[in-house]
Formats: structure tokens, sequence, C-alpha cells
């Protein structure tokens, strides 16, 4: 007889600060998936794997992370989510948890997702948001980082922008948008698409940052795209500025 | 001879999360001004000590604290900034350094204060915001907590919202404005006065929100006004929501 399992979904929110990423290589012990399955397993007695809409680096941030797991049985959302919050340290919470469609996942069934790069762009210190933000003291030419954005956009191999430097894969991908947001002193890049690869996004920002203090041009874009080669973009920023916003199904 | 010290004036701002307040009892290695007289003293050559516009207990923050300090000799307050905040954790920032009038003094010369106590008034976890805001979850009437707010407006006996036990000086302050404002699920008390007794903020914090949740009525701050007594008060909301943000001169 096959024990139907149930399925559940349920969005988190983290500071990655103290985090080697979602998933961790070798020491998985501090990874925010270990944390979470861990209190899983003691909440329902049952072992369980999660799979996350996808995973965050050591040191990135998620407003809400979506996450399926699998259960024999069934149980109170409402009260599972309450104990997983008194349970989880402070700096994980869970925003929401409800049975799911028997066939959703949380990465497969994902359409597309926003992520956004946080830079304290002034010289006084960042007291309050210097965990999430990367500060950037020098002033940032906003419309020629707008016009290096546009070139980005769409469906390309974004090869050049990718950590790894093995690809078993296709590193192509569409990005559908890249906005700029400007709040006091803090300015924020947003990247929507339907996938990004390995530090793919802080290598953008990276990049447009360039541009934006003039070193680099914003038509140079294309041929960065072109040289499909990863030493032709700037270095990844660093990963406290980033965050996983928002995942669209 | 007598040598003429340079009076000079910064704005600080910090995290109180990990320090025992401005200033210690006991243990003064772990406080604020002992981490900014060291650095101080580092980059100086001079043993200073400083005047802050008021103490901060442990835990509290600060968004703006005003602060002086002298010195015999002449610097160039531009540098001596920078370098601060190059040596100083990351937790206290320097947001201003200048030249001050011969007899300005942080505290002596403050006119008025605004603090700000930050409520996170929801049930889902507050994972980005949790080391500067409180959490309450069920939800508060605001306009009961506005009518109780004009009560406590003016100039009073603020003896029953005060934290020590014996009073050398008088326990009369006054009260300018207590406003509530709204961003999502965050609700900010500001409280602007002339000055504040021991833990005042955070006692007066305290027994609006009981009048929110329902505990107490909007009238009857007039009795804990006139009873002088700390007992008829509503406890302290806990040190982490509070942040000093404004000295008016």
């Amino acid at each position: 007889m096959v024990m139907a399992m149930k399925n559940y979904m349920m969005v988190l929110s983290y500071d990655g600060s103290r985090y080697l990423g979602w998933q961790g290589q070798g020491n998985t012990e501090n990874t925010i998936e270990h944390k979470v399955e861990t209190v899983l397993q003691r909440l329902t007695g049952e072992q369980t794997k999660m799979q996350a809409s996808g995973r965050t680096d050591a040191g990135v941030h998620a407003l809400a992370q979506p996450v399926t797991f699998q259960l024999s049985r069934s149980l109170d959302c409402h009260l599972l989510l309450t104990e997983l919050n008194r349970y989880l340290p402070e700096d994980i919470g869970v925003l929401s948890l409800s049975p799911a469609p028997e066939r959703f996942h949380a990465r497969l069934s994902a359409r597309s997702k926003i992520y956004v790069y946080r830079i304290w762009n002034s010289p006084a210190p960042d007291v309050f948001g210097r965990k999430y933000r990367y500060q950037i003291s020098d002033s940032l030419d906003l419309q020629a980082m707008e016009q290096a954005a546009r070139q980005l956009e769409g469906e390309h191999d974004f090869r050049s922008f990718c950590g790894l430097k093995r690809f078993k894969k296709s590193t192509v991908r569409e990005i559908y948008q890249i906005s700029f947001s400007r709040t006091g002193d803090e300015l924020a890049l947003r990247f929507h698409g339907n996938g990004f690869l390995n530090r793919m996004v802080r290598i953008l920002a990276g990049t447009l940052i360039e541009v934006g203090l003039g070193l680099r041009s914003p038509e140079s874009m294309t041929e960065v795209l072109a040289a499909e080669d990863r030493s032709a973009a700037a270095g990844a920023l660093p990963a406290h500025g980033l965050m996983l916003e928002e995942v669209f199904y």
C-alpha cells in the first residue's frame, strides 16, 4: 500500500547574517534549511526534506522564501505556524503555512523572482541598516545605470555574470526588469527575472555600480554579455546587501 | 597660565543592543561613552571626558545623540570624523563633528528632546526589525491611546512614571506632544518634552499600550498622574524599542 503524502507550502523570512546560506556545503549544521528542518521534525515527529524556491548564498537574506515539504499526516497549519515561530531562532520566521496542491513544488513551479540589492549611498555611517545594505560613499550616476540596465534586460546568455566556472545547464535567462528606487540615502536595485545563475544578481549589481561610478560606459554592457566570460563583468557585491523579495507562481 | 580648552560638538548614532548604555554602573568598559572616549583619545592623544545630551539606558538606541567634549588643541574636524568612523565599531557612528561655542554644553544647553518607541503590532515574526521594535500581537485601540495621550501632555509631576525610588530633584516635566504614526505593521509613539525622568518614556509607552489593549481607560491617566506613585502606572516596556531621535537647542 502506498501512503499518500500531503504537500504543504510555507513562506519563510530570514536574516541570513549568521548562516552559511539556505543549504551549506560540507558543514550543513549552520544553514537555514537545517535549522527549520530540525524544528519541523521535532514538532511533527516526521523527518522531512524541504524544497526552497532557490538556494540563497551565505549571508543573503529573504523577505519571503517559499518552501514546500511533505508529511504523511494532516496537521493543523495555524497551530504549527505558531509553534514554529516559537521555537525557531528570532532571525528566522514563518510568515504563512498552508496545504498545497499535490504537484506544487516551491522551485519547479516558480515562474519568476524578484531580488533586491540595497546600497547605502552616503559617507555617513549606516548604523541601523548596516546588516542589510552595502555602503558606497561616492555619488552614483543613476541615469547611466538606468541606461546600462536597459541593455541587460531581456533574454541573454548570462555566462559573464555567473559565479560558477563549469556549466552543466544552460546559462540563458530572461530579465524582465531592472528598476531603481531611491529613499533618502538608500538606493535599491530590483531584479525581476525568470531565474538567476549563481551570484548573478550580485555580479549584475556590481557591474551596474561600476557604471554609476563612471568606470564603465552604459553601452559596454552589450560587450560584457557578448564576451560570455566571467572576467568581462565586475566583481560580485557583498552578500549582506542582497535579499530575495518575492517569488511568483 | 590657564590653557583655553576648545569646545567641540559631535552627533553620534548608535545601536544600543550590545551595550550597557551610554554610561555604565560598576562595569563601565562596555558602554558607548567608553568606546567613543577610547577611540577619541587614541586619535587625538588627549584624554577627554564627553558630555552627552542625556544618558541612554542599556539596550536603548540613538538616531542622533549630541555630545560635547573639550580638547586643548585645534583639530581638523573633517579628518577626525572620518577617522572616528574608521575605528569605531560598526554599531556606533559619528554623523557630524564641528567646533562649538565655548559655553555650549550638550546636556545643559538642551531645550527639548524627542524619543520614539517602536511597536511591531502584528503576530507575524519581525525578522528584520526585531532589534528596534517591541512586538505586540494583539490589536490596539489607537483612538483610546490618543485620548490618554492628551491627558499626559502638559506640565505634570511625573513621579508615577519614574523608575527611580528616591528623588533628589524635581520630578516635574513638560511633555509638549505625544504623537502616533502607523506605517504598515509598525506603530511609532513619539514623545517630545523638555526632559524625561529615568525610564519615563518606557513607562509612559507601557501605560499607553495598556490603554490600547483595553486594560485601562483613557480617563484613568489623570488618576495615575495624581497618585504620584510608581505602582499606579504600568511596567516599563523593553529597552530595544526605544530610540533617542532628536535633541533641540
